[in-house]
């Protein structure tokens, strides 16, 4: 097993740079924190190397033994992590499209990786991120997802191009509008869906409130502000696969 | 109007004190930020002073005047903020017991700031927090409620008494329940309903699922795993107030 013991090592430095959406970008890897992020990529055959400073069950991958203090560097947590996980970025492939999930703008990573969450345990088949949304692997996101990234295809893209090829693919965009006429009780569930929930601040962007095929109102009793995780949540569970 | 310019006043050092749990119970003060929770406090009549280093229309409420210094001193977030109302806490006074949220033992107070907007936003009549969930007046949960905590009632309460309580007045107490048998779609709103969701990892503590009149499970298609903000929002939503 290999062993570092020097925060000057060149390969903790290149860990630590990991922190940076460029760098990610740049060696397509990422880093996941704690026994329960790990053992998900471990089952997504995603880590290329598990870094600790403590003892590790065999896994097949191979693992460098590092001292608390190297830890406390690579990690982004304020709480002490004892096994952190480096991943290799994989080309989501989506095999489906009967529930889509698209994220215009999000600014919170929370809220993404709660919705990427959400979005698994309703079936869906897969999320898209705008470009001005948050990053994927920022390390609050893939906290937030707990361990769902890896169930999911999670695609960034430019949302006006693919609503326009959603809907030549036959699937219903509904974006979610606190103006909306159409209570969502009153929009059955179809075949092929792809809802889009907005900015925290801004909601859903004009451009693609235009576009949608519905504009989606959920039903409130008053003060009308909602989380956009909850938004999402609600939306989500109402339209679930097994809803069909 | 009075102005401070030294960060030793003892003025500013009891502002910063309010910071913690212990100091705001026994003033009976909190902090808020930002202008539209400044704007909500002052709708609800709660605010006695109101802290700036700008200019600030007159509401009635005795301003004042700091530095920029003093001002990062006081408050708890990472950006500048340029306004701060120190808030008197009140008694919750609960009206009717149509709707209601109970929170056992949660522990992130984004979920708790949330959980108490969606219940406004879906007409709820009051929040009932279990002693060991976090602070209601904790920055964070403040800043997550968007300033619906002064739309409602919060009452910190022993769970236990509170559920027998309830069950006495007429209310069914429903607990969510990941290994439940009973689906939501199969529980009809009713006249008078509770709602009690749980700690984030270990969910609903055993004593209050065990006393509660049903235990619900939210339908999922796999992962079945839900954020505890995101599982109480569709509940909420699918037993809001005009759902009755």
């Amino acid at each position: 097993m290999e062993v570092i013991q020097s925060l000057q090592n060149s390969k903790v430095k290149e860990w630590v740079r990991l922190h940076n959406k460029k760098d990610r970008d740049q060696k397509k890897q990422f880093l996941i924190e704690g026994e329960h992020l790990l053992e998900e990529a471990l089952r997504a055959g995603c880590v290329e190397t598990i870094i600790t400073d403590e003892d590790c069950p065999e896994t097949g991958v191979p693992v460098i033994r590092v001292t608390e203090g190297i830890m406390k560097k690579i990690s982004g947590n304020v709480s002490a992590v004892h096994v952190i996980g480096v991943c290799r970025m994989r080309e989501p492939e989506l095999r489906n499209n009967s529930r889509l999930l698209i994220l215009d703008g999000l600014q919170d990573p929370g809220n993404v990786g709660t919705l990427i969450r959400t979005a698994v345990s309703f079936g869906f088949d897969g999320v898209y991120l705008s470009p001005d949304s948050c990053d994927l692997y920022n390390e609050k996101t893939i906290r937030s997802t707990q361990g769902a990234l890896f169930y999911i295809p999670v695609i960034r893209t430019g949302l006006s191009d693919l609503v326009t090829r959603l809907q030549k693919e036959g699937v219903t965009v509904i974006a979610s509008a606190l103006d909306a006429s159409v209570n969502m009780e009153d929009i059955a569930p179809c075949e092929k869906m792809a809802f889009v929930v907005g900015h925290e601040g801004r909601g859903v962007s004009k451009e693609i409130q235009r576009k949608a095929d519905q504009r989606l109102r959920i039903e409130m009793d008053g003060f009308e502000s909602l989380n956009a995780a909850v938004a999402g949540g609600i939306m989500m569970y109402r339209y679930r696969k097994s809803s069909k």
